[in-house]
């Protein structure tokens, strides 16, 4: 039967993936310095084994005899997304693939270099040469499948998300966005003026933050018997769903900026986790895209972590961790006023919940541009500012570095995956809301820290549904309703609006 | 060009090798508990990836065709080496590995239940299924190789090693066992009537013996950018040669016990490290074979470590690293009462450097027997009986856990590996003697903790050498003579002998 052939492959490219997110994981946090070389040299084989097993010309007929032979339900969708699959891992010519790695590769090594200078104007070549490959391989997907260039970009990311879906969202968004960032921060001008920001008594040591970090994870649901928490350089949240590498990294001046970041890992984390166990080895079994685990971790970082029930379990833990003189005389309101701090800024990753959308947008909107044509990688500087002046008041003209320089994306030749952020921070908005419907006293069960029925909504509504719908079906079947801005435009106003 | 085939060939399996051995050392140091059954499918699925790649018929067309190219003469041995690998990877038919791996892996399953228990009687039939298919591998080896049965078993572990060469040494070293060990017991008890053991002054804290273990690395020559140091139940050196991952596991009434396992596995770990780089993806730049590679762990834990030089150096560390109330008063005649202590005992990974050798010649002894069909399974524990009360005066003949259940090897098909061990104890003494004619002053240099010379000797006759010379080639030409028991004689003389 040819689906057995296709359910065999699966398993072999199973093993890989698991090969090479262990050995990516074990690089940020357990390798020895001097083994980067080999590691990469042998990634590198691994992943052209990957690319070979998985664009083998058979497996396109497999895929067109399984559609006819006698399966259930679970293993017809199964064939739809090996077929997915299929399409993506081949609609590139070979010739093309190794032109773009080539490219790319350079281009981010020189950003790495550069950005740190500044040094838009010697950078610009090799941008130019990604846009002009972008804008090729744009075509060569919107040729296969039958989309237009930009939406076949980002469908590589979150399947099924269109220009034309999220124009009206994004756009009612920004109109809302244009007056509440100015209300939200004459709100907080107001508050900190009678509850003025406090000074953290550090230091704050590794281990007992590493505890703490550990009561956190395990309170929101992590399951420490299918992972662990390390230390890398730049947090993430790998591994294998039997087995989820999450990692943070610590100051000891502080300790809500790891905190945070491992709450926000272990939203991705409990995805992974809470994935069908059975279709591990089928692409139907994967997590559904970008803007969906986005929402996983936005919704436990933003909706649950940023809370004030969350912290109205999570305070004492702090004082059990890091000893009661940790925050001396603390209240939940003064957490909030750090936690949920607002500020315009240049950087992205920097930003807070109010401003990050401004951030995506602005991106989202060069980078259909630059696809299009319509803009030139020389014209970026001055568009950059002239949005950022728009829509959050400060100016990079003279600051490439702190602007259109600040991301990887672009460098990197990644166009397309921008807008799943705040697609992201969208769906945690409306998924909480479908499941507060479903569990009406989740509020008050956050406040005992008492996560059970939450995450028993998400997995039975997102997690166990792996990828068995398109990104916007996924929402619609979820949370009842397509997605739309108003759940997370409500999140806003609760949290940071005039009462 | 045939070699670049091979060439490009064997960077392939490196990268799965990479794989297996990350994945390998990761497992039983970082991997989540319900991460087992996923890591024992994708590492079977690369190891069967490696199989089929490594044993393709393409080869030895290959390997036939590279023999005539024009190539240097490291190209020529590597065509050698290369050639060595595909007949034992291809001398079995699959049928019978297939056979054998599944009455091996139950066989060794049964045991792990049964060893515990003792319970003989049930696990026999495991056991004679297994030595009968290990006499039918031998056979076939055997045709293959054109050697005698026990020696094509041998020749996987130490290539070149022959019954014919070995028996007369061993035979060497048990008739002047028989007679030395009575008089080490002897020297021994005179020797603690006037200096008695002292009392180890625990707990001795974790992190503080990590620290010591990590000093001791670095004096002995230890890269740490090439490698680390970790926790695991069973003590191992794995890894990759730029990236080599050594554990250990630590007790804290005692510290002798970690410090003395870390550097056993330093010695393995220096090989590793010190192999030719640029020969890592070719069989001809691995380690020659068990026995070398059990000779640069005994150098550096026999040879260095049990010294009264190399403690002159290590006692104020010990101090520095877990305090000076540690081992209070404690002279390094106290440490070498401990660490040189000698005792007949049943269990063969307990044993002393002197009674080693005889757990080691007992199962040659028997093994060979079973192999030829002399011997059955079912007469293994009067066999064993009547050689441990032969050699070391002790008897197992009700105690078949303490006795021939107390191995993984039998049970899990490996014949033919046991004699690597003491022959890798003599190699080291051949080493030692060998390298102090160069370097006069080795034991001075040993007392200011310096092994700079020692190590450049090892490396340049040894390590560099990687897999060149049949190991008995090898022993020759870095000692200047064939391997004989002269010199691990003179070593016991020394250590433990009447002076």
């Amino acid at each position: 039967m040819s689906f057995q052939k296709l359910d065999s492959l699966g398993r072999k490219l199973e093993a890989l993936e698991h090969a090479l997110s262990i050995l990516g994981a074990d690089e940020a946090t357990h390798m020895a310095v001097g083994g980067g070389d080999k590691r990469a040299e042998a990634m590198a084989n691994l992943a052209g084994m990957y690319h070979a097993q998985a664009t083998a010309p058979e497996i396109g007929e497999w895929i067109a005899k399984a559609k006819s032979e006698d399966l259930d339900a679970d293993q017809k969708l199964a064939v739809g997304e090996f077929e997915r699959s299929y399409i993506n891992a081949t609609c590139l010519p070979t010739e093309f693939v190794e032109r773009r790695t080539a490219a790319t590769m350079r281009s981010e090594q020189l950003w790495r270099d550069l950005r740190a200078k500044g040094d838009w104007d010697t950078f610009l070549p090799a941008l130019e040469g990604v846009v002009a490959l972008v804008r090729e391989e744009a075509q060569l997907r919107a040729d296969v499948l039958k989309l237009e260039p930009y939406d076949a970009l980002m469908d590589q990311y979150d399947p099924g998300n269109r220009v034309t879906g999220i124009d009206p969202i994004f756009a009612d968004l920004k109109s809302f966005l244009k007056d509440f960032v100015p209300e939200a921060l004459a709100v907080q001008e107001e508050r900190l003026a009678k509850r003025p920001r406090k000074a953290l008594n550090g230091p704050y040591p590794i281990e007992k933050q590493r505890e703490l970090g550990l009561a956190a994870m395990r309170a929101v649901g992590f399951d420490f018997t299918h992972g662990s928490l390390a230390v890398s350089h730049h947090p993430f949240c790998g591994g294998v769903p039997t087995d989820v590498r999450m990692t943070t990294r610590y100051r000891t001046d502080e300790f809500l900026s790891s905190l945070m970041g491992v709450l926000h890992e272990t939203g991705h984390a409990l995805y992974e986790q809470g994935l069908p166990k059975d279709w591990s080895h089928w692409p139907l079994g994967k997590a559904r895209g970008m803007g969906m685990h986005e929402s996983q971790s936005l919704f436990v970082e933003m909706q649950l972590s940023r809370s004030p029930e969350f912290w109205e379990y999570l305070l004492p833990l702090v004082g059990q961790h890091l000893g009661e003189d940790a925050i001396p005389g603390w209240e939940i309101a003064d957490i909030l006023n750090e936690v949920n701090h607002v500020e315009r800024g240049y950087i992205r990753v920097d930003a807070d919940e109010v401003t990050y959308p401004l951030h995506v947008i602005l991106r989202y909107e060069l980078e259909q541009e630059l696809v299009s044509g319509k803009l030139e990688a020389s014209q970026i500087p001055e568009a950059w500012d002239a949005k950022m002046t728009e829509y959050l008041g400060i100016s990079t003209v003279n600051d490439p570095k702190d602007g259109p320089m600040q991301d990887v994306h672009w460098p990197g030749g990644a166009f397309g995956y921008f807008p799943s952020y705040t697609l992201g921070a969208m769906i945690a908005a409306q998924q909480w809301a479908a499941m507060e419907k479903a569990v009406p006293d989740a509020r008050a069960q956050m406040r005992q820290g008492e996560f059970g029925a939450i995450n028993q909504w998400r997995s039975d509504n997102i997690w166990q549904a792996a990828s068995r719908y398109s990104t916007p079906d996924l929402i619609t079947r979820a949370t009842g309703e397509p997605l739309n801005a108003d759940f997370f435009k409500a999140h806003l106003k609760r949290r940071y609006g005039r009462v």
